[in-house]
C-alpha cells in the first residue's frame, strides 16, 4: 500500500476492503512520506518493521528483490491525486498489477502515458470507482445491456455534498486541504473528487459514452480556487442527451450520488444513499422495487452480494467488490486461467475508465472557461 | 369559465378548485366553440341554459349587460394556450377580472400587450401556477425570505413525466394534441407546458430571478414537432447558480416537479409527488422534516391549509388556494378595503409572473436553436 | 348539517367534502346548539337566516314542512358522539337520509337501535370512515377480492398519533376536550376515536371481520380517564391472525393510519401520511408501487379519482368520495334507478359498519377490564 | 471456529464480520461434523489441514494443548440452535473465550447452566444479536438512557419476512430446514430465529425489560411443526406497553426489523432496511432525520462507524461491530487493562441477554398454549 498513514481516509476504507474477503494480505507499505510515520501506521496494522518503506520507491525495489512467492502481487495506491501515477508507473514496470485510487491520475496526459505503460507491461491496472462496485448499479448495466429499457434517452447524474460549504481547508483540516489545492488535486476540485464518479457511473451502467458537454462550474466559498459546484449539459454517442450536476456546497447533503436513466420502453433510479434499493420503471405498469439479494436479479448482481436476500450491504462491501474482483483477476493470470468475456472477475474499472475520467475532468474546465461551450471528449 | 366542456381535463381541476371553499359560485360559461356542446356541458353543471353561451365574446357581452349584482365577478380561462390571450384581453377591456391557466400567452409579446391592458383597466388578473399553492412551497418561500438559509447558490429544479414517450398524439388523445402542436401551443411543448411550472416554482420559493440560461430541447419522438425534454443551466440574478430540466419521456414518471434550494446556511427539498412534506437541511444539524398543517409552520403555509394537523392535502387543495386568494382579492377590491403586503389575499401569481414565463419560454427555445448559447431573460 | 359551527373542525371538512364535486349544496343548518352562534355561523356560509335554526329538532320540523321540492334531502350530523344518534333517528323517521360523522353512536345498544330504524324508514344512512374514500385503499380492497393476494393470513394495522401525548384537556383546546370526555365520547377515547377508523379500513379491505379480540388499552397521561393508547390482539373469521395498535400518545405522530396485509401469494402496504402510495408485493418478484390515477388501477380506484394521472390526492378528496358517492345512491333513489350491487355509487360505509364499530369499541373496553382477555364481536 | 462449512450461511457472515477490522484472525476451524468436509472447507480459508478438525471436542482440546501464544484466542459458534451449548461450554471450561450466534441456547434451562458457567470461568461469551452493532441503535439507546425522549410509554417492534411463506422446508433447502425443525432449533420457530432479534433489540434500546407478555403465535403453513407468525403484547417493567410481531409468512417482506419507541418527550423510529436513518419526532418540533457517520452523533455511534460521514453502513459492519468490541475486550484482558464502564469493548450482548432471550422464546410458547395469557419473564 501506498499512503493511507495513521489520519488518512481513503487507505482505511481499501484495507477493509481488501480484508474483507480474506482472499487478500496486506504485506508491505509505504505509508507515509514521513518514514517514521510509516513505519508506525505499519506497526498498528500488526506489519513487521522492515516491510514498512519510507518511499514507495524503496518499496517496490525492495519487494522486487524478494523471492517470487513472498513479494507482494500488488500495490494500492491511497495517495492525493498528485501521487497517483509516479507510483503506479514505477510498480507496473517492476512487474507489480495496480490498484489505484481515482482519478487515475493529475491530469489527462499523464492518464494516457499510464494507458500506454499498462498496455506495454500487460500488468493488471484497477480503479477503485467503488460506486459501480454495488450490486444493483450491476443489475442496472445488465437490464440496459440486456435491452429491456429500450434505446436509451435520457440520464440525469448527481453527486451533491455539502461538506465543504464552509472555508474548511482554512480549518486545517485534512481532507478538506488537499481537496481544494491545484498543486495535489488537479485541474478540478469538486469535479475531479466527485464528479468523475457521477460520469464513470454514468457510463458504466448506460455502457455509452458522454460525447460532448457544455460546463458552468463555480468556486462559491470565497478564497477557494477550485470549483466547489458544477452544472454540466451531456450529450451521449448514440443520441441521449442529460445533465450532470455536483457540488460540496450543498448544505445538508452527505454523499447523494443519484442516477436516473429513460430509454424509450423504461426507466431506472438509483441513490446511493440507500444503495440496496433500484426503482424500475415502465411504459404502463406499475413502478418496480429492486433489492440487494433476492432471487430475481441477476448473475452478476448476485456475484456481487456477499450474504443471503435482504441484509443490508453499504459502501465497504461495494468497495470490496472492486478489490475482489480484481484479485480474482489476478489469481486467474498467475495461474494461467483464461476468463470468459463476462465472468465478475473481470468487472471493476480500469485504466480506459481513468483515461476517460480524466478527459471528461478537462472538458469540463475547458468548457467552462469558454462560458459553456459545448466541448468533446475525444478519447 | 372560458373553456372546460365535456372531455376537457383543465376546466374540471377550475371548477373544483373554485367550488372547494364556497366562496365561488359557476354563474356562466362559454364552455366549447360549439354552442351546443357548451349548453349541454353547462346543464351538466346545473347552469341555467341562457347563462351558457356559444362564444366567450358573447357571454363577456352578455354579462356586462347584466345589473351589477347580477353580473359575473370574473372569468376563469381554461382554453388550450393559442386561446388565453383574446378572453383575457375582452374580459379585462369590459370590467371583469381574470383569472387563466398557465401560461399567460401565446407567447412573449401577447403577454406583455396583456400586461399594459392589466395595467390600463386596474382589473386584477391571476395565473394559476398552482404548485405555489402548496402549503410547504410557501413555508419554503418564506424561511427563504426571513433568511434562514442564507445567500441562495444553488437550485435544481425539475418536472419529468413520461406520458409522451410514445406518439400519443397520433392516438388521437386530446389532451396530447394540443400540446404537441406548435399552433395551439406556441413556440414549446415541453418547457411550455411544465417547464414554465419549474421556472415559477424556482422564483416565487427563491424570490430571485433567471438573469440568463444555456438550454438543449430536444424532441425525442420521431415525428413530433415541439420538445419532449429539456435540460437548462440557470444563472440568477444574485449569482446564484442551477439546473432545470424537464422531460415528457421519462418513462414512468408522473408529475414529478422537485425543487432543491440550498442557500450559505441551510437547503430545502420538496417533491409534488409527496406535497406534504419538505425537508430541511442544515450545515451541522441533523435535516428535518417539515410537514404540512403542524403547528410549527408559519402563518402562510398555515393559511393555505383547509384543515388541522396532518391530513394529507393534494393537487386540488393547491390549486384552491389560487382561487381562494384571488377571491379575496376580489371581494377586497369589490368591500373597497385595502390589503397589507403581506395580506395572504395577494399571494397568487398574477401577469408579471405571466410574462417572465414566456419571457422564460421563448430564451429556452432561442438557446437552443444557438446550440445552448447563454441567453438573457430581460423582463 | 347539524353541528359544525365556529371553531369546529370536523363540520368544515365536511361542507369541503360536499361542496367539491359541485352535487350538493348546503341549504340549512343547525350549527350551535347557542341560536345566535348557529345563525352566525350560517351566515358565515352564505345561507339565509330563516334556514339557519337553533336546534336539530328545530331543523328537522320546519324542513319537513318545505315542499317537497326545497326542503334539504338529507343531513349531515357532524356533533360529538353523543350527539349522533338523537338527531340521525329523528331525521330518519321524517324521511330524511343521513350521513353522519363516526362511529355511528355513543355505545353498541343505540348502534342496533339506529339500523332497526335505517331498516323500518327504508331511508339512507351514510357514515364518514373517510379513510376507505382513498382510491388505493379501494384498489387494496378490489386485489384481494378477486383473490390476487390468496387467502388473508395476517393484517397489521395501525393509528399513531401524538397530539395527546400531553394534557391538552387541560388547557381549554375544544378537540381534545369532547374527545377525552367519557359523556361526549363513550366508553373509549383513542379507541372511539381512530381505532374504529382502524378496524373498518382492515374490514374494508380485506372483506373479512374479525372474529375476537385480545386488547390492552391504557391512559397515559395523568387524570385522563379514557385510554390513550391501545394493543390488540386479532383473530379474524377465515383463521388470520393480526395486531391492532393505536395510540394518541405516540410523539411525533400524525395520523399515521397504516395497513400491512398479508395472503398466501401476495401482500400490500398502505400509509395514510402518502395516501397515493401502496406497495404490493409478491412471492418472488420485485414489490410494486402502485399510484393513484396510473392507468393500470381498477374501476372504482379510477371511480375515486378526480383528476388525471399523477396529481396527488388527499384527505379532503377521499372524504369527498364518500359524499359523492351517498349524493348518487341518493339521486338514483330519487329518480327510482335500481343500480348494480358494484355500482361505485354503493362504495360508502353503511349502519352495519357502525354497528361493527361499535361492537369493536365495546369488545376493546371488555377485554381491557378482563386483562385482554379474548373476547367476540358477534353482530 | 465451531459449525460454517461449505454450504452454510452465518458461518461466512462471521468469518467476514471477524476479518472486517484486521484484528482477528481464523486460525482453526471445526467447520463440520464430517471431518473430510471440515478440512475441505478449511482449505478454502487458507488453513493448514492440522488445525482443521473433525469435532469441535477435538479442536478444543487440541488447540488448549498448544503453547499459550500459538492457540486459538476464543471460538466462534455458528452451529444451528442446539449445538450452541455444548461448544460453548467446552471452550469456557478449557480456557477460551465464547462468540456464539444467537439464540444463546437450545432452551432456557440450558441457558442458565451456560450463565453459571461464564460465571465460574470467568471467560468472557458474546452473542451475536448483530442488530445491535448498529450505529444509530446505539445512538437511539444513548439518546434514551440521556433521557432525551422522557420516561419511555410505547414500543413497536417488529420483524416480518415472506421467505417462509411456503413450505420451503419440503424442498431441501437448507437454511429453511434445520429452522423449523423442533430438534434443531428449539421450542419456538419464528420466535427463536427473528422474534428474539426483536425482543433484544427492545430491551437493549430502551433499557427497560419486558415485565410480561401475551402472545399469539400460529403456524400458517401446512405441515410445519413450528410457529412461522406471531403476535405479542408487551408490558415493560417501567410501565411501558407495547406490541412485538413477527412473522416468516409476509410475503415480500426481507429483514424489516423495526422499531418505535415513544417517551414523554420523543420519539424514534429505525428500520434495519435502511439502517443509516433514524427519525427522531418531538412533541412540537420538526422530526429530525439522523444519519450514520454525520458529525451530531454521540461517541458510541462514532465509535460504530468505520468510515467518515454518509457511506452507507450495513448488516456486515454492523455485526463487525460486535467482534470488533469482543476482540478489544479480550485484548483488554489479556492486557491486564481495566476498562471504564462505559467503555465501547463492553458494548456487545452478553449471556445474560441470551438468558433473557430463551426465557422470551418460553414465555412466548407458554403464553400461546394458555391461549394468549399474560406470562411472565422472571430472569
Amino acid at each position: 500500500m501506498v499512503g493511507g498513514g495513521r489520519g488518512a481516509f481513503i487507505g482505511a476504507v481499501h484495507r477493509i476492503a481488501a480484508a474483507m474477503d480474506q482472499q487478500i494480505e496486506l504485506v508491505c507499505g509505504a505509508f507515509s512520506s514521513d518514514p517514521d510515520r510509516s513505519r508506525a501506521s505499519g506497526a498498528d496494522l500488526f506489519l513487521p518493521a522492515e516491510r514498512c518503506y519510507g518511499t514507495f520507491q524503496e518499496m517496490i525495489k525492495a519487494e522486487a528483490a524478494l523471492p517470487a512467492g513472498e513479494r507482494m502481487d500488488f500495490i494500492s495506491i491511497v495517495t492525493p491525486n498528485h501521487m497517483h501515477f509516479p507510483p503506479a508507473k514505477m510498480a507496473l514496470e517492476h512487474g507489480f498489477h495496480v490498484l489505484s485510487d481515482k482519478p487515475a491520475t493529475f491530469n489527462l496526459a499523464e492518464s494516457k502515458k499510464l494507458a500506454g505503460i499498462v498496455k506495454t507491461t500487460g500488468q493488471l491496472y484497477g480503479l477503485t470507482h467503488n460506486y459501480t462496485g454495488y450490486p444493483l448499479v450491476k443489475e442496472a448495466r445488465d437490464m440496459i445491456r440486456a435491452g429491456k429499457l429500450g434505446k436509451i434517452r435520457k440520464v440525469v447524474v448527481e453527486y451533491p455534498q455539502g461538506w465543504l460549504a464552509t472555508r474548511l481547508e482554512a480549518t486545517g483540516q485534512k481532507q478538506a486541504g488537499w481537496r481544494t489545492d491545484p498543486k495535489r488535486s488537479g485541474a478540478a476540485g469538486c469535479m475531479g473528487d466527485i464528479g468523475t464518479h457521477a460520469e464513470n457511473l454514468a457510463e458504466y451502467i448506460t455502457g455509452l459514452q458522454i460525447a460532448e458537454l457544455a460546463a458552468d462550474i463555480t468556486s462559491f466559498v470565497k478564497g477557494r480556487k477550485l470549483d466547489d459546484d458544477a452544472n454540466v449539459l451531456l450529450r451521449f454517442n448514440n443520441g441521449a442527451k442529460g445533465v450532470l450536476h455536483c457540488s460540496q456546497i450543498s448544505v445538508g447533503e452527505e454523499n447523494n450520488l443519484n442516477i436516473r436513466v429513460y430509454g424509450e420502453l423504461g426507466g431506472i433510479e438509483w441513490h446511493q444513499r440507500y444503495p440496496n434499493t433500484m426503482y424500475v420503471k415502465w411504459l404502463d405498469q406499475p413502478q418496480q422495487i429492486f433489492r440487494t439479494g433476492l432471487g430475481y436479479l441477476g448473475k452478476n448482481a448476485a456475484a456481487a452480494t456477499r450474504t443471503p436476500p435482504a441484509h443490508p450491504e453499504g459502501y465497504l462491501e461495494a468497495f470490496a467488490n472492486i478489490y475482489r474482483n480484481f484479485a480474482s483477476h489476478i489469481r486467474a493470470v498467475s495461474d494461467g486461467r483464461k476468463l470468459a468475456k463476462d465472468d465478475p472477475a473481470l468487472d471493476y474499472p480500469k485504466i480506459q475508465d481513468g483515461v476517460r475520467g480524466m478527459a471528461f475532468i478537462e472538458a469540463v474546465v475547458k468548457s467552462s472557461r469558454k462560458n459553456a461551450a459545448w466541448t468533446k471528449l475525444d478519447v
